[in-house]
């Protein structure tokens, strides 16, 4: 997905809440936008948007000197999803339909989301996407190509939305996962520690893409990755960094599982905002 | 009142916004918004906001070559707020306390505004403002400033507000009523066409106040306008702009109506977001 003009705005809004996360320095914090201002008019719109949030928040490290604004949030998103992994596994077990459940719960750790919305509600949230239809919803494709698939790579989105991940991946345990993290911290977007403290160390294989963007930037991921990405039989796609750096590819086999909190990828998709979406990407050979 | 640090992801929506109602040029536009990140660095946070928006807007008209962007916008809510006058009257007629619900109309009419809000609903909102309670109201020294002034100064707003004001205006019929509009067109600004076109020529005098900012910034305004504001013996202030522009003025005996629309604003006065306020700047004096 390209980066359209209404993301410029929403660049300077996402400096201004990581930069204020990193220092009470105002001065620091208007040093951080003036950098980013610098930066707009030589970003090209034909980039996704993660490649160009990618260098908003390397001027956020630089300017501010803290390397993860977001660690403490990260810390507390993590306690309060696993505090909530009990009632979740309870929702999983308790339902007809409990692999469709557990991916409902994946959707709804999704709003774990600071770059797109930093006042979610958690509980609420999560209530409503349990009730709420899929606007895109393959689930027959996903069901055969799980039933197909042994190995599996989960594209990891944010800290604590994780602890969900866990909930999905623990549903499908005669498969072999591979849960992937970013590089390096952006965002509040999960790296290696993010994962071993949501418990996922115990149902996968646990690797980083090499990239440090708020998405998978193929490009920018390491060789090491994309071997794995080349082998793999599926591909499971958590959130919108990593639908608006893949959208566009057709080469692997990829579910993108996301809820639309953002007008702008909501109309790239083709759906309502806030709609809960199971898209895959090799539709048009079904 | 000073520009925040959250003002700036704001300027840049606000230059989206007017500059997409300019062109549909997305190069343009992409000009227009780089060249606002191209003067953030120069500004200064100690100018009021309008300051600002002031030069937002000049790139935007420069770069764009529209001196109106607002123009039919402006022209369409004059017209929808006119369909509506004859209910605003007979609101106020049928009322038991007929200047108080006249007050809150004019306040509802300041929903009217695309600089904080392109999604407003008037008919749904106006219905809310009748039934809100005030959570600044210096209504009975507003009484007292009334039966003493006989000549009062009207700050307008935003176009179609205008017809609102107008409501309150025929309210105060002993009155000598000066209604200031801006110089240029600015945002979906009042100016002089748009009072005419809001039947105000008939309730009040109409003047520049020199100002081409969205708001009335003194420093800017003509020595004319300003030999009023000195003459005045009370001064109607409305909306967020000329609040922003004149929130630290005591010269000069203001009433503040307005909603406080946006966050930043709402924090500055001392109110929750969507409060409705009527404020005297000489409040310590009582």
């Amino acid at each position: 997905m390209k980066t359209y003009l209404d993301c410029i705005p929403c660049f300077f809004q996402q400096a201004l809440l990581a930069a204020r996360k990193a220092t009470t320095d105002e001065s620091k914090i208007r040093e951080v936008l003036d950098a980013v201002a610098e930066l707009m008019p030589s970003i090209s719109l034909t980039a996704s948007p993660p490649e160009i949030g990618r260098e908003v928040y390397r001027v956020v490290r630089k300017i501010t000197g803290v390397d993860d604004p977001f660690r403490e949030t990260k810390a507390e998103n993590i306690r309060t999803a696993m505090a909530l992994y009990p009632q979740l596994k309870e929702l999983v077990s308790g339902s007809h339909d409990p692999l469709l459940t557990a991916l409902r719960i994946a959707i709804a750790g999704n709003i774990i989301d600071f770059g797109a919305d930093p006042h979610f509600d958690l509980s609420r949230d999560l209530n409503a996407i349990l009730k709420q239809d899929f606007a895109i919803f393959h689930y027959d494709q996903f069901m055969e190509s799980i039933q197909k698939a042994k190995h599996i790579l989960y594209l990891g989105d944010n800290a604590g939305e994780t602890v969900f991940d866990r909930v999905l991946i623990e549903q499908l345990r005669d498969h072999h996962f591979t849960f992937v993290v970013r590089e390096t911290p952006v965002i509040n977007d999960c790296v290696l520690e993010d994962a071993l403290d949501s418990g996922l160390g115990e149902v996968a294989e646990i690797i980083s893409s090499g990239c440090d963007a708020p998405g998978t930037i193929l490009s920018r991921c390491s060789q090491q990755f994309l071997k794995r990405l080349q082998a793999s039989e599926l591909v499971i796609s958590k959130g919108q960094g990593n639908y608006e750096s893949l959208s566009e590819v057709r080469d692997y086999p990829i579910f993108f599982l996301l809820k639309a909190k953002c007008s702008i990828i909501a109309k790239n998709i083709g759906v309502p905002l806030g709609s809960i979406i199971l898209e895959y990407n090799q539709q048009s050979a079904f």
